[in-house]
């Protein structure tokens, strides 16, 4: 094997392959990434963990097909490390031999016959295309809603839910739900699961690959989803189990609507919050008035109130929340106002966009004793 | 006591002071910060652990005068999350309340009577006039290079030597030793010892001041220093013991003679690093030749070799380092080409500017085998 390509155009790539390799295991070739060269001159780099596979190819130049596997962290920093010119690999016995200008690496090498081979996606599968920013969108407001206690099960995952005219992600933790609905048409009804970390990984792809693919064509298999773009290819392994049926938490009657500046909101929370301390669920009290909310926290070093000039339709109300649960929301919502819907004081509130709901986050209460 | 200030002005002050509050501390009064306005309307703001005090006064109005300590984490973080506009401060019985726009904290303050008092300094010690940029670099070039090992007493301070024409800052660890020298016109020959650490944190506050304050005087008590700046004050406590006769290590008689790239050896040796582990010393190798160094590292993971264009003069020379050790000093000279001289590969080499001896670093090879 052997092959020439640029050195900045290699670190991007390995940088994305990377992320499927673990430092959590005590297999040598689980730390490393496969270098494969075809009679094409197609470079194909791999990684894979239980939960996550990557792949992804590159042109290279002077090249001899071969293959070997290089531990990801060291061949990634030597790359990362070498001057922006070409870098030229070669196959020496078991060596991998790197040479940029005046440098010059020897590094072991593993045999690529123990590799995990990717699975080959079956091709009669319907191929799902997706707006690659509408994906990214989508899994960051929905993926931090998910549980991380690893024994909730399939609760740990984001469910996808598609069908005609329907695309929707919910993740939800027994606390708060968050809920993101877009147009994209596929003709069969499905149901999938994502473990929430695997798609934070995938999401982190999809931004780093931004600027050079487009195109996201999505595949389901009976237990796993792929993901391909023009060069990069990322396999994910689904949760089985069923999902809660989620739509049956929606609140549908509330009394109390309130519109006010996520940003002002959110700055009012992070303040009080100095105030709510771990122990006491972060508590913080919402006292909603005529065109007012009220916010307040308090601890044995003091307490804090802070005035928030809102529009409101409805009932007055007092209601109590854990603010890392509303500040996490407000973290992830691009409008400049929202909604906020309540019915009463041990009711779930949802926060949305003021008009539709392709978004709906829905956080319980913390019951709170009026005094 | 009342005052009324801005809220960025306070901000920026409160984080200067409190690089002063320790957080290993179990007394509630040492991780606070006295507030403490006089009859002038000048609010001083003071903060002290056993080896850093730091005071900062700045101009309030609205005000009236008294002091109270408030807890230095909490407060810090309430007025810099407040909005940039004045903010009202006002004692009610031990509680700080503090009201800016639509927000009031309202939180508990601790009687001033229990915090320490900063010394008086002496108004009969010379007035020694430093330029704050000098006295930056200085520190800079020379702190890093003290020792981290808290049992090795006065070697985990930087020497700070002055006299006629002479101020020099020295700090060793047994394995290098930097040396800065500059010329300030100082009447008394002095020296003494600063904890590297906290000249660290005095570093730090002359940097966060540049902006407002200029010049920075210095005044040495018997067991401690101040620098005194506009509005602030910053007291440290001096280590005891004789300093290491540093003159008698550096060598005199050096036989190899080399110029070189900063940069270009910087990214060499961070090369060579990445095969050079911890537990083996960081150990790479010079080979230098005319007009080149070959440098080398291997690990069991492979090898690797880069050749860097110098300019050379005197013997041919092996010679291997703590890599560690030699990127360490590239990281805080600003010069683009450096000199190094070297005897033989069991002597110390020196690492210093092409011209003259302002700085001079010294570090000590390790034995390597010849094979």
């Amino acid at each position: 094997m052997k092959f020439k390509c640029n050195q900045q155009t290699l670190s991007k790539a390995l940088n994305i392959v990377s992320k499927a390799v673990t430092n959590k295991t005590t297999l040598p070739i689980m730390k490393g990434i496969m270098l494969k060269v075809d009679e094409n001159g197609i470079l194909t780099m791999s990684a894979s963990d239980f939960y996550i596979s990557v792949e992804k190819s590159l042109k290279v130049e002077d090249f001899l097909p071969g293959s070997i596997v290089v531990m990801s962290k060291l061949f990634g920093d030597i790359v990362r490390k070498l001057p922006n010119d070409d870098v030229y690999f070669e196959l020496v016995d078991n060596y991998v031999v790197i040479k940029c200008q005046n440098t010059e690496f020897k590094i072991l090498g593993l045999s690529s016959d123990e590799f995990p081979v990717l699975n080959k996606v079956e091709n009669n599968n319907e191929v799902i295309k997706l707006d690659r920013q509408l994906l990214i969108d989508m899994i960051k407001r929905t993926a931090f809603a998910a549980s991380i206690d690893e024994a909730k099960g399939v609760i740990t995952g984001v469910l996808l839910e598609m069908g005609p005219e329907k695309f929707n992600m919910v993740a939800l933790d027994g606390y708060r739900m968050a809920i993101s609905r877009e147009r994209v048409d596929i003709n069969e009804e499905k149901k999938i699961v994502i473990p929430a970390k695997i798609i934070g990984e995938l999401n982190k792809i999809l931004l780093e690959t931004a600027d050079e693919e487009y195109d996201v064509n999505m595949i389901i298999t009976e237990k796993k989803v792929v993901f391909i773009m023009d060069n990069t290819k990322v396999i994910l392994n689904l949760l089985e189990g069923e999902f809660i049926k989620y739509q049956d938490i929606l609140p549908k009657d509330n009394t109390t609507t309130v519109v006010l500046n996520k940003n002002d909101l959110a700055k009012c929370i992070e303040r009080a919050s100095l105030l709510a301390k771990e122990g006491k669920n972060n508590l913080i009290k919402f006292s909603i008035t005529e065109n007012n909310i009220l916010i307040t926290s308090k601890s044995e070093e003091g307490n804090v109130k802070e005035n928030l000039s809102v529009y409101k339709e409805g009932n007055d109300l007092e209601i109590g929340f854990n603010s890392k649960y509303i500040l996490d929301v407000l973290k992830v919502i691009d409008d400049e106002d929202i909604k906020m819907e309540f019915k009463q004081s041990i009711n779930p509130c949802i926060v949305k966009p003021i008009e539709g709901n392709v978004y709906e986050y829905l956080v319980l209460p913390v019951r709170i004793t009026t005094n």
